[in-house]
Formats: C-alpha cells, structure tokens, sequence
C-alpha cells in the first residue's frame, strides 16, 4: 500500500516525485516510455529559470537525475486503468495493480496525427519529433508539416540542420506562444513556407517521398527526404475512461489551484490539465500538488 | 507607458520577467533591495528540479543571469502604491510615477519579528539570516529563537559553522514543513533545543548578549555571542492599501488558478501569495502570469 503513486515521470511527475520522497512518503512513479518526459524532445529550452540556454535531452537527465539522488522508485509500466471509487485506490498497469491512498497523473500529452497515410512510414521518412530526428537529415531537404507553435519550433529545430525546409500549412498565418518565436522563424533562410495547403496524402514505395497538397483547389505534389508532422499535442488521458474524473471540452483534466481533481486525493499536474504548457509551470504544478498530497496525508 | 510592471526580483518576478521579454513586451522590473530575493538567504536549496544541490545565493544569482541575458529593465527603486481603479495603471515608488496596462506582484515575504528589545542589536548579535550572517559566529555559541521551519533551517544553516546551537521555541514539539528535515535536525549533534520557552528580553550593553526567557514560570538567562530569530515571515503587502485588491486574513494576496487578482490585468506569484512557499512554486506562477498577461495584452 503506497502514500502517493505518481503515474508519469516528466519534469511534474519527477518534481511530485522528489517532494514525496523528501517528504518521507512510501511512493511509487510509473512511467509508460522514457523518465524525463517529452521535455527531451524539445530541442534547446531557454525559458526554464536557472538555465537560460540547455539542450531539452540535457535538462531532462537533469530532472531525472535529481529524482535518483533522492532514489525515487521509477517503475516501467503502462498504467491502462484507475479504480478510484473508495480507499484503497488502485491503479492498474499493464502487468499489476496496485494500492494507494492518493494519486498524482503527470501523463502529459502525444503527438497529434494526420492520418493521411504517415502511419506506415513512421521511421521511414515520417517523425513526430524533430528533436529525436532531425540529425538523420543533415544537408537535406525536408517538410513540415503543421500549425503555429508546434511548427514554428520544428523549423527552429531544424534550420541548421536541414539543407532546405518547406513548412506546409492549412492556415493563412502563423500564430505562436510566444511571439520572439516568429522573429526566430523570420530570420530563418532556408525556409520557405506553403500557406493555405491542405495535406492530402503522404505517398512513398519503400519509405515516404513527399506530401500531394490542395491549394485553393490546385493538386500539388511536394517532395522531400524526411516528413516531420507538427500538430501539437493531445492529452494522454484514455485511461481515465469512467474513472470518474473530470474533463475539459478538450479531454485535459480539470483541476482547482491546488492541483486537485474533482476526486478527493488524486491530482494531476503539467500538460495534462492543459492551459500553460510549460516545463516551469509543469515543475510549479508537482511542486504544489505533493505539498498538498504530504498535508492531506498527515491528516489522514 | 508599459505593457508590464513587475514589482519584485525574486524567483516569481524575474522568472515571469523571462517571460516577458520572450513575448516582446515593454516590460520594467522594481525591486527594492536585491535581484534574486530571499532565496539567497536559503543556504542550500535541493528541492528546485534541475539543481539537485545548490547554494541559494548561487541560485539566486542564476535566476538574474537569466534575466539579465535576456535583458529585463530592473529598477531599484521601491514601490509604495499603486492607483488601479481605472487605466492607465499607475505605479508610485519612492521616486517616481510609472504608467502600465498590467502589473505582477511578486513582493515576497518579510521576517516576522519578535519584538523584545532585538532591534536595537541587529548586526550587533542579532540577526534575521542565517545564510547572511551565520559566518561571523565561526566556531562561537548561537541562539537560535524561532518555531518550527524557520527555525530548523537556521538549526540546519548553522550547524557546521557553530561550535553550539541552543534552540529557542515556545512550543513543546516542533514541525517540519517537510519530514526530512527533522531527520536532519536530529542528526545534529551540536545542537541544544529548550522547549516551551517564552523569550522575554534580548539584554547586551553595547552588542546583544544573551536573551531572558521564561520556561513554566522559571526566568532565566541564555547566554551566546550570537542571536539568530527564526519565526517565519509576514507577505509584503503593505504598499497594497487602499488599492482594492483582496487579500486573505493573513494579509496574503488572493489570487486564482492562472494567478489573477479581483483586479484585472493585476497578477500576483509566489510567497506573496501564501500557499506553498517553494521556488518551484513561485516559477510556476511567473510563467503562468505571464503567459496570461501575454494573452490579456494581445487582446487589448
């Protein structure tokens, strides 16, 4: 029987993480794919205060590491379900269950998809991530395809690496979160950008070629040596079907200031409860719902 | 005219100073004493992600760096009103008037005094700051007078540096803000605690000798080179007066989730707001004000 189980362990899950455990609290952190979280994608972060310049892969081992020093148990495991209807919970992996007083989700969010065909070149001509990616295109030419931040960061991401990059849009201008990031888009030469595009197809043989696109009506065939889709994200929040949590309109879980869901005991921090989707605000978030786990514990 | 002032360069300020600069607003800090606030004072901090151990002047220091490096405007000036009932919003400081169509609290917390004749011996054996002041009783007697988390930090800040600490409180049991800390207190082995003792006078000719205390009815004399008061701190919201803006009972600032006040376009982060007191926290909230006050504006 476990004080607090955190299920994710990005840099809120890991921030939650190291607060338990400083909090001497019996806790567990499961983790689906990598500890770190999607921070590790995100090329260089300038914006996390203490590092004005680092690689996201970097800060990432960071967080991880700070969590090992204060040895935070890191299962690797898919949580697929959460019996949250009376004491003791139970969260429910992919191998086992498990109890548990209170709960923390920290499971961020995915890449959205087109699904006009990338799904059988993933790997192949086909990324979700620049981050992870990029470098197999070094001096060569490559698409982007997306809207607003997400595909701002990927041209950032890949301007000194990509000989050439076309960004494909559906949208007539690009809106980004911040706007020091369309400076950094416009002084970007070896870009160029296709407005009002519709993707219609990711064709290929062995690997993917190019993207077919509808431009006010006119069929156009654009080809390149890599395809990186930037959509932005969708919260990771399928298995929480008819757990009895509450959701926005979005599917982001809904919480109070203090982090709390509409369940008494289970909180959820960083991208998952929408909003600002930031490492800093994400690390605020972990920080605020342990200290409240840790409080709500003691009175137990 | 200002898109932003942010009055405070702690952690909370200068992070959502950060912010501001990224989204390109004309944006002016105020800070009244030092860029990188109270944290400097914290000896070493192991609970902000990414740094697993640091001194907390050090921190502080990089919290600046990374303002300054995006260049952030800080003027040392200290704000002693504002005038929010209709726009622009003016903000008065000892010097001058500035206009502005947002504004972010960020003014912290002070040391709560005791009020026993101390005032007279600060920096003549009295101190509020272990981490300021704890070098100059190398290898002297120290008390420490305080309760519960500020006065085990200061325990802890002083405990290689002291040859005795005797620690001062009017309660019987002291409590932790996090469970580890009292494994640390335990473990220091130069270390005196007296319970239950009310500290009636701090006596000295011409620096501060000892203090007079009261223990169940008994008066006696504590003698130390040195006098360390520990009790925690009062939010500075003093300037707030007749602004309109809410506060709570204990004089901290209400805020919601995204950290806005009754007023709008009026944000406030960090200490000042109650709650959890951690520089994790107070980061969070800078980003979140000011990735709100960033949308608020673009809408103006």
């Amino acid at each position: 029987m476990y004080d607090t189980i955190i299920i994710g362990a990005g840099p809120g899950g890991l921030t939650a993480g190291i607060y338990a455990m400083r909090g001497k609290l019996k806790v567990l952190c499961l983790e689906k794919e990598n500890a770190g979280g999607r921070i590790a994608e995100a090329g260089i972060v300038e914006n996390y205060p203490g590092f004005d310049s680092i690689r996201g892969i970097e800060l990432a081992e960071k967080f991880k590491n700070h969590a090992e020093k204060f040895k935070l148990p890191i299962i690797y495991e898919e949580v697929v379900g959460l019996d949250i209807k009376e004491q003791p919970y139970k969260v429910i992996t992919n191998k086992n269950t498990y109890e548990t007083k209170t709960i923390v989700i920290a499971t961020g969010t995915r890449p959205k998809k087109l699904n006009i065909g990338e799904d059988k070149f993933i790997g192949r001509g086909v990324s979700y991530c620049t981050m992870c990616d990029a470098f197999f295109y070094l001096g060569k030419e490559v698409i982007v395809i997306g809207r607003d931040t997400p595909a701002i960061m990927s041209a950032i991401n890949l301007k000194d690496i990509a000989k050439k990059i076309i960004l494909i849009t559906d949208k007539s201008k690009l809106k980004a979160a911040e706007p020091i990031m369309l400076d950094k888009l416009k002084e970007i030469n070896n870009l160029e950008i296709v407005y009002n595009a519709k993707p219609l197809e990711i064709f290929g043989k062995e690997k993917a070629e190019g993207v077919k696109i509808d431009v006010d009506g006119e069929i156009k065939e654009i080809k390149a040596d890599g395809i990186f889709i930037s959509l932005g994200h969708i919260p990771n929040t399928d298995f929480l079907k008819n757990s009895g949590i509450e959701l926005t309109e979005g599917g982001y879980i809904k919480t109070d200031k203090n982090c709390k869901t509409n369940i008494e005991g289970v909180y959820a921090v960083g991208d998952v409860c929408g909003g600002v989707m930031q490492v800093a605000k994400a690390v605020g978030d972990g920080c605020v719902a342990m200290a409240n786990i840790i409080k709500y514990i003691s009175k137990l």
